[in-house]
């Protein structure tokens, strides 16, 4: 660029002073869970080394959010987490040790850098219910993260989020203001014959952002949001495809009968507009986000990267070319998730 | 409107009076098939009484298209169609009835209104592309539809497209230059566990989209656009939400094995815009195009209603509002099909 | 469509129960100015009438108004207003006669349907603040509309809005929180030469929008915006094409010396984010609109109608059409008017 | 980045090899003009050092598009070029020596790295169609480019292109299929009296694309399309904003006495997306191309630089960005050049 030299460009360059904040960043405890993804195995040995690494390396997270302008990561465990228990108390267990790790290890000793979702043991919903309150008002977590179904005793099965035994979680999560992130993990075998014989797609490439989409589809057809208006979720990958599957689920309902289209009170895009947070964590795709800012608005539109599997570098320079007004980027690159989470982040 | 009266609007009033060419338009006939799709109970009893009436109602349908100035249509056997058998005799049998029936009753009597899709006896694939080449040449067809897996003797299980018996099709179909519709079906239901107790998700409001979708990404994955480079599949929907699946699935692929990479040698994106046609059907959503015309060219894109399921004028009124130059508009209104499927209609 | 009848679409249908507000809606007086329209010779007469006869109407106005649903109106004068004097103290008398009256016959009679914008004697910087300060405090008005440049006694000359003088409007619009919408009026003669044969083109088809993007752009470079950082505009149509403009002129400014970039601090994209509001009056294009979310953030954008120049029916039809999430319709539907002009009606 | 390094993102990737061609791409000669551009004593003087250098050296412009994998540029001479001379048979002289110094210089050295656009003497229009159809004839020029008014012995008037006169160059420009490049250039005096008084505002920054915009309009409203159906015309900057003007100039234009619509038979929309061809010259905004790509058919839209003014890295920098699928890009990158201008390259 030497040979045509001239001043720096003016568009999208106030983008690059702008520190943000993001809401999909993992981070591994000393706390063994009884399985572990079947997806690690398949990763290149280089980067999944790396990937461990990072996991559990909080100065180089700082390095590396220094060099990127990342004010802020909120902190949850890496997949699958609590939920890879079958026995509550196992679990209940669990999140007490992770909860309290987290906690000290990120959010007391870097208050303005690390905030957390904490993890929940939702072999019992009012357990689930109970840490959570305990972690709000103990950790000051700002919400939650569970990664799909839980395990249960029955190989074949999970407990899925729309189970009623949840509402004693819905029910403090909405009266505390605190979203609940609903994060992929590797699906039940029993769940994908299909594609059984082809493990890469078990992953990140496929399956993850299924098993997620099918949490909310029971979610919102159960009529949750009915029962907890003012619950909210969040969903990471740019909303796991549901921006453009929705739309068509809510032209051909009305083609079924009352019975068939059970006890949901409205429809899947005002739940996903009302009730849902989407990051763009790990969907590096303009023409996506551009998607879903058609689909909800952008004050529950954010920023984030899923560290340490995708690169905050690689997202940062992505997200700086995204066509939106730099108030709006600003929006969705750290004001939403300040005003959201109620950060206690100054705000210009 | 008459208390403000004024000379027409001249934005989008060129678009009225253009006649359209639409690609995913069912019949019936009169040959029974051993199962019916299970979404069909659900539906409500009088919309359900219109699909039927008009799915097998020619001079009807010829009425509604004159209407709506809808030039011709490509059409094609409702589902599941040859896929619901599991004997391939009784499968090559009955395409031969229904191909004969289709250009009989529509090609034949109607030339320039009616092209065909051919069905085509997949419990073989030799037989299939002896059948695809066969409708070519005796009926002038312009392409076969396939409605997603074909049964198997064994309940839980289905032929996917992936299986390499189905080169001998995808021979002829690259060698004719004849693409490949493939349509939804009611999943396997050892496939659709976890929504195996909400059966409206079953059909067109989730689960077709994803019976199909993995169909792509078996034949993606497995290499079958590296033996077929020029062959051509048609999906309807919008694309089933492949365009916001595939830039994850193709972002993320970077992170496994060469192994776990398996056989494909181009990227999910490249095999998308190269060999994929994909259809409006059914998705009367701006976004979603808007989507689509970002991961795709617009040559590969064409309007289409998803005829008797939905509603031509209520597609043909939401076409008329999208925001595309109204050259691009006619592209994918009818140039397209025209050009694509190499129909016998003058374009100006 | 009877034809294919089933329950009425889910998508998009929720708006059509909404009651909007729009904000360029105009009106006429008794009460004459010096010189009129050169524009209006050319209407076609029948339409003329129409408009003439609506601008006077308050009760076929709001009988309109209820047809489509629109709650409330902010009323301005019909250009060119005040600013076709040239002698100040008629300037001011008919300011005081003309914001009386739209008080007495919009707003009292009507005060949940109507409010206004106040006319201003721009032939004197220190009057125009003067009565917009009266206006706020007896009227209760919620900004201001300028037609652009103020005639003076130089026939080819007129006073333009970066004006030195006008720091004392300024000064109020900004302690009040009352934006100051710049409206169109036919360019001086002066200023037009290059199209000065062709008479439709001073009106809306092109000069009126250059009109006003003159005096943005003078009131961007001048530095009026780096006196009164809070100082708000309002534009119509779309911003007149101003989102389509300014990235270059950004882009480009940096190869300038200092001395040629002016007084300016900031970006002209960042003074149109911030200083802004824009409404869809007279624009009914969905692309535009498109771009337009793309420069400034949604609580700026405005829909509106330019009544009763265009018609309440034909943009409400338009505008049911956008590909935004419903919620971001809603915003830009009525909320946004109801809360950055402090509007007494209550939201959801 | 090394810190979280990874294999490359597949996202764009392939982008990075793709050699592009570009179309507004200008040089200088040794032989002078009466005029140069008032816009040149307000550039920063070292930005201005490095463009006359650019403009000039043959050497470093290879250089600088091997860098940055520009495989050919169409060259015009520098605006204003032949259009500052007010005399005819100076302005024929002065053409016949441009050209054949470009030829001679440029497209005879670099056959396959450079193509020329001719200069024209309009001083006359049967004149230029003489040059024109000559330096088609012996040097294969692709079009030609025209840097808006010409100038005339009276100060205050320029001869536009509507002018009849033109037709002669209309008709050999629509028989020999070479469109015609209408480039900005600083504005008369006479024609920007709003904003005289700030220089910055008559280049790039705002009046160069005003100065074009207003040729175009005259060219539509006054019926050339009507006579010359398939006469094209080029325009860069991303079509000067006209993509945000003409929806408001065709949705008013309807209101209009005939007599006041003129001898236009189609709108101008039409005309736009018949016989323009726009270039993302200087103009590297998403938002905008995008909306650009809602008006115009892709076929008509290449990329572009407006070399040496622009840098052939920061373009193409912003360029491998825009969020449309790879097949769209290369079509837009070079496909359409080549098919359009019927350049000697061979496409895959």
């Amino acid at each position: 660029m030497a040979l045509e030299s001239r001043p720096p460009e003016r568009l999208l360059e106030g983008r690059k002073t702008a520190w943000l904040v993001t809401i999909e960043e993992h981070c591994a405890t000393p706390f063994a869970v009884p399985v572990t993804s079947t997806t690690w195995s398949q990763f290149l040995p280089k980067y999944l080394a790396g990937v461990k690494d990072r996991l559990g390396d909080v100065d180089k997270r700082l390095q590396i959010m220094d060099l990127n302008k990342i004010e802020a990561q909120i902190i949850s465990l890496n997949q699958p987490g609590a939920q890879a228990f079958t026995d509550a108390a196992q679990g209940v267990e669990y999140c007490l040790k992770v909860n309290e790790f987290i906690y000290e290890n990120y959010v007391q000793k870097h208050p303005k850098r690390f905030f957390a979702f904490a993890a929940l043991p939702t072999q019992d919903g009012k357990a689930a219910a109970v840490e959570l309150e305990r972690c709000v008002m103990e950790y000051g977590v700002v919400g939650a993260m569970v990664n799909g179904y839980t395990a249960t005793s029955k190989f074949e099965e999970g407990l899925y989020l729309d189970d009623p035994q949840f509402d004693a979680l819905w029910e403090v999560a909405e009266r505390l203001e605190k979203p609940i992130f609903i994060h992929p993990r590797t699906p039940l075998l029993s769940n994908i014959r299909t594609l059984a014989d082809i493990p890469i797609m078990h992953g990140a490439p496929y399956w993850f952002g299924r098993e997620t989409v099918e949490h909310v589809i029971r979610i919102m057809y159960t009529g949750v949001f009915d029962r907890f208006p003012k619950l909210k979720f969040v969903l990471g990958h740019m909303g796991e495809g549901l921006s453009c599957v929705l739309p068509r689920t809510d032209s051909t309902f009305r083609l079924y009968t009352a019975e068939a289209r059970g006890p949901m009170k409205r429809t899947f895009l005002e739940y996903f507009q009302d009730n849902f947070i989407i990051c763009t964590s790990g969907m590096p795709r303009t023409s996506a986000l551009v998607n879903l800012m058609a689909e909800i608005t952008v004050k529950h539109i954010m920023f984030s990267v899923d560290y340490p599997y995708e690169s905050i570098a690689e997202m940062r320079n992505w997200y700086e070319t995204v066509p939106v007004a730099d108030e709006t980027w600003k929006d969705m690159g750290y004001r939403n998730a300040v005003r959201l989470f109620n950060l206690p982040i100054k705000l210009e």
